[in-house]
C-alpha cells in the first residue's frame, strides 16, 4: 500500500537551481519512499518492503523537472484554525523559498483563514515579499491572522480562479485539511490546474504519521515553564500542591512531554488514561496520601483528562449561560474540598498558562523545522503535486495524501507505549487510579 | 521629622573589613541622611532641610564600629508570605555577606515563615552556608518555604532565646513586618539584645517610601510575556480581543508597567481608577467601539480592578462554596455576552498568568537589587540596629523604622500622577469611563 | 546654579490632551525642579535649595501650553553611534507619542545616523507611522541603522531646512550630543525655529547626571549570561578558570553589575581600579593562589581594564597591521603562561560575548524606560525646548542642557564608593592588587 | 549484520516495576530491532530485512527479566570530555531512574571524568540521591565536573573493584567511549561482572548512527542568538557585516542548523565544503559583491572551516607561543583588509559565542531527550548489557556496540545531501566558491 500522491500533470520544466553556482543537487525521484514500519525481529522482517501492500510514503525533496513555470506562477498562502508557534515561520519559509529558490514573485497572503478566500466577507489580502517576512519569525501569532471553520468550497475556488492562483498552501488543522481536500475535488471538477498543498498544524502533536507537528517543541517548552512555577509553589508552603493545566483536549502529549522534561512532577493526568477521582485508589486519595508523606506534590493535567466524570459538571456564567467545563478548576475545587474535609492544611496553587503556550514566537527548534517543512512544501507544489500534506516520518520528510491522514483520526498517547511508561517511571504515580 | 532607627546599644567593635587588603572603605555615619522630598521650585525650596521636622531617612551602609562580635553571632533568616522572585537571592545575599564580609558562620534558615519559629509545629531548620546557597538564585520560590500569617509572638521569641539567635532577618510583606515589630517589642520587654531587621517584600510594588520592591522587576517582565501573547491572539483572528489579568489586588503597578513596556495595549484597568462597565461611556461600550473601528483590542486588568461593581458578583464552586470573585473571568463573560447580544463576531482570548509571574527565578535586575538589599541589611544588623527595614529611596539605600512604614499604608498608582498619565498617553484610552 | 534649558519662544498653543476624555492632567511648570544633591546631615542640610547657586534640574513632563502646532509640525528622528538595546523602543515611543498624544503625523526617520542628514551621501529616509513601529521593540539593532562620527553641520542643517523639519530627535552618545549642540548653534545662527532634543545613549551607563542610560539593564542582564557560562566552565574541570571579558572601555559598570548579579565571581577588573599583573600582590599571583586553594575561579574583566600595562602590548594581524589590543586575550595568555610555568593543571575558558550584549532586543526594563524617555522627549520638544537631553535623576525625569552634560565628562565607578565596595564584599577579592 | 550487544549473563531476576500499581508494562525482547535503512523504491526494497547481513539495531527499553538485583547493586557515574548542555540532566535521569524505578540506592558520582576513577589523583566522589539532583537540570555544566583524556585502564578497573561497582555509566565523547571499551575488555579479562554503558556526548552532533546527540538542540538554539545579534549588527550600519563563528571543528551541523533556523544568513562556511578565499569566485569576492549590492551580509563560519588554507596561518601569543589558529579572526582580518584595499566603507562585527553555547543549562528539548536516554541506559544496564551505548535511530531508542560506533568515525554534513541543500536554498550562496 504505497500511498499515492496526486499530480496535476507531467513535469516538463527543468528545475531552475540547476544553473546556480554549478552545484550538484541530488534530486529526488517519486519512486523513493520510506517504510512506515522500520522494525524487524531477528531474522524476521516485520514487513516485506517488496510487498506492494506494505505501507510506505513518498519522499519529499526537489524534483529535477517541475510542473509550474516559476515566473508565471501565482501563489496563495492561508493559515487556518487556532494560533500555533511557527505560523510566521512557515509563511516566511514559503515566501523565501518560492522567491529565492524558484523565482516566483507573485505571492498573496489571504487573511483570517478560509474567510480570506471568500470575497463577500471583504477581508483584504497582503502581497508577500522576502523583505516583508524577514523578521516575522520573531513574532508570535500569524501575520495573516486565522479563523476557524470551513467556508463554502465553491466561493473559495471562485476566488482562486479569479485571482489566477496556481498553488495554494494551506496551513491548518485536520478540519482545515478536510476543507483542503474538498477544494482539491472542486478544482478537479472544474478541470483547473491548481495545486493544493497542506502543512498540517496541531499544537497537540496528535497527527498520525508524523514524527511531530510544528509548534509542538515550542509549546511544550513553554509548558515546562508553567510546570516549574508549579513546582516552586508546591515547595514554597506547607502541604503545597502545584496544579498545572496544559493544552490537550484529546491527547496528553504536551502534558507528558512537559512532565518528563521537568522531571519533578508527581502526577500526570491525560485523556488517554482514565482514572477515578473518588475511592481508596482514586486520584484524590492517592494525592492526599502523597502530600501527607512527602509534604508537597506537583500535578499536571491535560485539559481533556477525566472526560467521563466531567459530564456531570456544569458551570454557569453570570448571565446563566453554560460555560465550557474546565478540568483544572474542577480538580482545584475538589482537592480543596477534600483537604478541608480532612482538616489538613493545604496550599494549592492553580496554574493555567492557556494561550501563552501557543502565542509565543517559535523557538529555534521550530524555526528550523518550519523552515524545512516550507522548503519541502514548495518543492512538492512546484512539481504539481496536490491533495497532499508535508510530513516527517522517522526523520525523513515525506508526502502524505490528505485523505489518508484525515481518514486515520488523531494520534493519541498509547497507555501501554513507551511515552506513557516513561511518564510512569519518572513520576512514580500508580499505574492505575481506578 | 528625621525618622529614628532604634539601636541595641553602643557599637564598640571595629568592623572587620578594615584589615582586609588595605582597602579604603568609606563608612557611613548614622548622621548621613537622604531627604524625602528632593524637589524645589525656582528659588523656593520645597522643604528646608535645616528644619528638624523635614522628613529624611538614615542612609544604609557599613558602620566603622559594630555592635555584634561576628564570630560569636548567631543569625536566623525567615521568609514569610507569598512567593516573590528574589527570595532565594536575599537568602544567598545574607548568607554570603554574613560569612565572607563579617565572618559569621552560625546561620539558621527557619522553614515556612513564622511557623518555623514555633517549636511546637515541628518544622526543621536548615544550617546555611555559602556552598549551600551558591546556585539558589537560579531557582524560583524560596528554599526555606514560606507561610502566611503571624504566630504567637511569645513562642517565637522563646525560640530565638532558646537558639541563642542574635540577629533575625525577616523577609516578608506588611503583615509580617507588623509581626516583626511585635517581636521587637517582646524582645525589648525581655531585655534581650536581638536585632530584628526586615527586608520588605511585595510583588505589587506597593510599599510606601521605597523606589521599588524586590521581585517587581521580574514580575512585570513576566507579565509582559502574557501581554504579548494576548496581543498576538488579538491580531490572530477577526475581532480579536486579548484580555490579560495581572496581579495587583490593591494597586495597578504591575498592570501599568507591563502595559507601558509592551506598548501595544489599548485599555488598562486598575483598582485606583474606578470605571463603569455599562452605559454609553462605560468600558464595555468603549471596548466594543474600539474593536468595531480597529478590528482588535488588548485589555490588561489588575486583579483588584472594578471593586465596586464586583460586590454583587458571586461565584460558587461545585460543592456550593463561595469562590473568590475574579474580575478577569467576570469581564470575559461580560464582553462575550455583549458581543453575542450585538451579534458581532468576537474572538476573545483570556490569559491569566497567575502564579507564573511570582514563581520564576529573579532576573538580572532583581539578582542585583536583592544582593544590594541583603548586603545593607547585614551592615545594619551588625551595627545593632533593630525594628527597621532596608529600603531604597531615590536610588539611595536607607533604613526605615518598621512602624513608620507600616503606619502609612500601601502605595497606590496616583490617578493624577506621572505613571497613570503615561498609561493614558500610551493606550489612548479615555481618561474616564464613568 | 539651576541649569537653564533653552526655548525657541513663547508657548501659546494649548496642549491637545486637554480635550480628551475629560481627564485631569497634572501639567508641569518650568519652575518645578529636582535638587542635584538630596542628602543632608542631622540638622545640617548638604545644600540650601533656596540658594540660587544650588544645582538643580528642570523636571520633565507635559506643559499646558506648547510651542509647536502639532498638525503642522514635521519631525525627524536619527540614531547615532554604536548599537544599543532600546534604540527601536525609543523610535517606537517617539512615533506613537507624537502621533497619538499630539497628533503629529509627519515623521521622518533618517538612516545611518548623521550620514542620513547629508543629502549628498544619498541615504534614503523612512516615513514612520504607528503601524510601522508596532513590533520593532521586539527586534535588536535599529530599524534606522546608525553610524559613528559627526557630519558637516551646515549640510545637516540644510537638510533640516529643505525638509521643513521642526523637531529633530537625536539618539546618540556623547560625540553625537556635541554634534547636536553644534546643530543647535547653527540653527540659531540661521534664526530657525527647530528644536533639537537628545536622548543620550551609552551602553556603558557612564553618563553624568543620569540614574542610568537606556539599554544598560538589558546589556548587563546579557552579560550575566556570559558570567554564568564562565562559572559553569570554572567548575567543570580541575583548576578551572572562567575568564569573561565585558564591555566597558572607560568604566566598569557592566562588569560590576554583572558580577554582583551573578554573585559567584571571584575577581572583577575595571578601568577605574588600577592593578598590577606581576609581583607577590599582583593579580596573577592572587589568582593562582585562589585556584590552588579553591580549585576554580571566575574572573570578570572590563575591556578598558589594565590600561597602563597594556601600552606595551601590540598584536599584529596576518597582514602585519596592528590590531586593537585586547585585555581579555592578553590575560588569557598570561594566565596560561603562568600556570604552565608553575606546572599546575589549568582549564581556562575565555568568553567574550562582545556584540551579543548590545544587539539583543531590549528587555522589559528597558522597554519601559525607553518608552518613558520617549514620552518626555516629545513633551519637551513640543514645548519648544532645544539644546537639551532627557535624563532621569533620582527617579525623576529631567531636562539637562546638552552642554552641561558634555562638559562634565563621563561617569566612572568610584573606587571608594558604594558600588565598588559591594563588589569587593561580594567577590572577597583583595582591595588592592598593586 | 544485526549488531550484537554483549551481556554479562542470564537475566533471572524479575523487573521490579511489575508489582507497582498493577500497570501493564510492555517489555522489550532482545529480538526486537530497528532497520538501519528504512527506505525503499517502488516495489524494490532498499534492503531485505530477512537478510542476516542487513544492518539493524537492538531496541532499547525495559526487559522483563534483569541481571542485577537492584537492592544489591552499586552504581557509578562519570562525565568525561568538554561540557555539553544536558550533562546534569543525564545525571539526574540516571539517579532518579535507578532509585525510583529499580530501587538502587548506592550511587556514586566520580569527579572530573576518568581522573575521578584513579585513586592516586585524590579526587573525591559524591553520593548521589534524588533529593540532591532534583534541581540540577536547571544548571549548566556538570555537577561532577569533567576532564579530557583517558587514564590508566588498570587503575580505573581497580577502583571499580575496590568500590564494588556493578554498573558504570560513562557520559562522554568518542575518545571516552574508546576508553570505555578498554575498560570493558579489562573487566572481562578479570572476569568481573561489571556493566559499562555509555551515553555518547558531542555537542557537534557528529556521531554516526544517531538521530542527534544530546545538548545539540540547546547548542544550536544558543547559536541562533549569536546569529541574530550578527544580523542586527549587519543592518545597523552602512555596509555592515555580521561574522559569527560557531562550534564545529570537524562538522558544520551547528552552523547549518543555526543558519537555517535564523533564516537571514547569506553565507555558511563549514569544514565539509571546501572553498577558496581569493580569486574571482572565491568567498571574499562573493562577499564583497553581496555587500555592494545588498548593503549588508551575515556570515556564519564553523570553527573547522577552511582547513586547507589555514595551514599557512600562524598566530603567536605575547610569549612567542603558537596559538591555535582561528578561522573567525582570520576571516575578520581578511575581510577588513579587502575592503580597506578597495576603499569601501565596512562595518564588520565579529561574534564568537564560544563556550556560552555549551555551558548553558539544557533547554526543554534536551531536558526531555536526556531523560529518555537516561531511562533507557538504566534499563540496559540492569539487564546486564555492557560495552554499548544508548542511541536514537529514526526516532527509536536503540543499543549500539561501542566498537561499532567508534569504528565508523564521525558523522559529517553531506555536501550533496538534504541539509546542505537546504542551506544553499536558504542562503542563496553560490554552490561552489572554488
Amino acid at each position: 500500500m504505497p500511498t499515492k500522491i496526486r499530480k496535476l500533470g507531467e513535469c516538463t520544466i527543468k528545475s531552475p537551481l540547476h544553473q546556480i553556482g554549478g552545484v550538484e543537487v541530488r534530486y529526488r525521484s517519486d519512486a523513493e519512499r520510506v517504510l512506515y514500519d522500520h522494525t524487524c525481529t531477528d531474522g524476521q522482517p516485520a514487513v516485506d518492503p517488496a510487498d506492494l501492500h506494505v505501507l510506505s510514503f513518498e519522499q519529499a525533496g526537489p524534483r529535477e523537472h517541475i510542473f509550474f513555470d516559476p515566473v508565471r506562477t501565482t501563489v496563495g498562502i492561508v493559515t487556518c484554525g487556532g494560533l500555533c508557534p511557527g505560523l510566521n515561520d512557515i509563511i516566511k519559509g514559503l515566501v523565501t523559498q518560492l522567491w529565492n529558490r524558484y523565482g516566483c514573485t507573485r505571492i498573496y497572503g489571504f487573511h483570517f483563514g478560509y474567510q480570506g478566500l471568500v470575497q463577500r466577507l471583504g477581508h483584504q489580502y497582503t502581497i508577500l515579499k522576502p523583505e516583508k517576512v524577514k523578521q516575522i519569525h520573531l513574532l508570535g501569532g500569524s501575520i495573516l491572522g486565522t479563523s476557524r471553520g470551513n467556508q463554502p468550497i465553491g466561493e473559495m475556488v471562485d476566488t482562486l480562479e479569479d485571482m489566477g492562483i496556481d498553488i495554494l498552501f494551506v496551513v491548518g488543522g485536520d478540519g482545515s485539511m478536510i476543507g483542503a481536500d474538498l477544494i482539491v475535488s472542486e478544482v478537479e471538477k472544474r478541470n483547473l490546474k491548481i495545486s493544493i498543498v497542506g502543512i498540517p498544524k496541531t499544537i497537540d502533536n496528535d497527527i498520525q504519521y508524523l514524527d511531530k507537528s510544528f509548534g509542538f517543541e515550542t509549546a511544550f517548552a513553554e509548558a515546562v515553564k508553567a510546570v516549574r512555577a508549579g513546582h516552586a509553589e508546591s515547595e514554597g508552603a506547607p502541604n503545597g500542591i502545584g496544579l498545572i493545566k496544559l493544552m490537550g483536549r484529546d491527547s496528553g502529549f504536551i502534558a507528558s512531554y512537559a512532565a518528563l522534561a521537568d522531571g519533578n512532577v508527581d502526577f500526570v493526568l491525560i485523556p488517554e488514561v482514565p482514572f477515578r477521582l473518588e475511592g481508596p485508589r482514586g486520584f484524590l486519595e492517592m494525592l492526599r496520601h502523597h502530600v501527607a508523606n512527602r509534604g508537597s506534590a506537583v500535578v499536571v493535567v491535560a485539559e481533556g483528562a477525566g472526560k467521563d466524570f466531567m459530564d456531570g459538571y456544569e458551570d454557569l456564567d453570570p448571565s446563566g449561560n453554560q460555560r465550557p467545563k474546565d478540568i483544572g478548576i474542577y480538580l482545584r475545587d475538589k482537592i480543596n474540598a477534600l483537604f478541608r474535609e480532612r482538616k489538613m492544611e493545604l496550599n494549592l496553587k492553580y496554574i493555567d498558562p492557556s494561550y501563552t503556550v501557543r502565542s509565543v514566537p517559535a523557538n529555534a527548534q521550530d524555526n528550523f523545522y518550519c523552515q524545512q517543512l516550507a522548503q519541502h512544501a514548495v518543492h512538492a507544489a512546484m512539481a504539481g503535486k496536490t491533495g497532499m500534506i508535508i510530513g516527517r516520518w522517522h526523520t525523513s520528510y515525506v508526502h502524505l495524501p490528505i485523505s489518508f491522514v484525515s481518514r486515520h483520526g488523531r494520534r493519541m498517547v498509547d497507555p501501554t507505549g513507551e511515552l506513557w511508561r516513561a511518564v510512569l517511571e519518572s513520576t512514580g504515580q500508580p499505574g492505575s487510579m481506578m
